[in-house]
């Protein structure tokens, strides 16, 4: 299997992330959006959407979408309950990542790291930050008195909602007003398989 | 059953199409987002989030996010490809639905049809606009020479980009330049138990 990516953008990272969980073998393939690697004619044919990440399979079948790759490569696993209603609300949690989330907590955090607070989005910037919050307290919430999001079992919700939160100092969102959230972290980074967001990315 | 939402909205809409086709019964509850009723402390113990839909299942469980209750309520029918890839692909046509293409389809609509074209928002509804041609036309690609997204069976990614393409006209986006999209909206009107999405929202 191979995976298109950049370990240093969330969406790419979770996707990393699970396939350590799950000691799937790979090879990484860096791609560089600042490049704009996403948008030449031959990754075009692969995700006409010009983004990263996109895994081709080993039948050399292809996937984007960051959620959906998890899906897919988490199925049949105990990252997916069996329980239809859990299941279900594993899938609110991360379309509430791609809808709520990311778009705030991703988008403070490529601004005030990749593109070091350029004037013409400061207020943009200075927007999300309620934004952000606004979710963040969501999960601090949903976490009171649980160790995962869906209960005491971990899901693929934790670990996509956990590539961007556990980074979102980085967009300007302080953690300690979180304890929670924290915990919950702290708690993924303490799993079996655990592979941090400045890992070499080479094969396992 | 009862879904809290409004049918015009193509989130909700997306809901009481896959009730329709399912013939499922409901309860429809309107809510009113211009009034803000998504936030009454009420609505915010129902979804924390403060968005419609959200449906209430038998049992009194709740359940938000439009395509996650998509993905409940199809559980077992030939809505969701049994094949893993093809499972995986209807997903990622979903997570596209919701980073991708509603936050310009839904949005230049809401600007146009909702707003009435407020001078304040002018310059992010004509940004939206070739981004928003940018999401149909991959969707016209994938409609070439295929009845549906993943090929010749409907499934719900049809069902959630239906919701917002078939209406992207009162967002600004001419239809008249996607003739695969025109007719693979017009197989999906012809289906039988297709509901409209002026039908007054009654239980059915
Ligand atoms: N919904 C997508 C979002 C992926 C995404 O936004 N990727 C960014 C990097 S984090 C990208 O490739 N951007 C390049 C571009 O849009 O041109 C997912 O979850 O995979
Ligand atoms: N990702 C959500 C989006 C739902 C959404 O944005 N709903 C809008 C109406 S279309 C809403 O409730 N807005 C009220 C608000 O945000 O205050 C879904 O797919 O259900």
């Amino acid at each position: 299997m191979k995976v298109y990516g950049d370990i240093q953008s969330g969406n790419c990272y979770k996707v990393k992330l699970l396939l350590n969980f799950l000691e799937l073998a790979h090879e990484w393939i860096h791609i560089d959006v600042l490049k704009a690697e996403t948008h030449t004619p031959e990754f075009l044919k692969m995700n006409p959407n010009a983004k990263i990440p996109v895994v081709q399979l080993e039948d050399g079948q292809l996937l984007a979408e960051s959620n959906a790759i998890l899906g897919y490569l988490a199925e049949g696993t105990h990252f997916i309950p069996s329980d239809r209603y859990k299941k279900a609300k594993m899938y609110e949690w991360m379309f509430f990542e791609q809808y709520s989330h990311e778009p705030c907590i991703a988008v403070a955090r490529f601004i005030q790291k990749y593109q070091g607070m350029p004037e013409a989005r400061l207020e943009e910037y200075q927007k999300l930050q309620p934004k952000g919050h606004k979710v963040l307290a969501i999960l601090e919430q949903a976490l009171d008195g649980h160790h995962y999001l869906l209960g005491e079992e971990v899901s693929l919700a934790d670990i996509s909602l956990y590539a961007y939160t556990h980074v979102a100092d980085e967009g300007g969102f302080d953690l300690n007003l979180y304890p929670n959230i924290q915990r919950w972290c702290q708690r993924i980074a303490n799993s079996a398989g655990y592979v941090g967001m400045n890992t070499q990315t080479t094969a396992v």
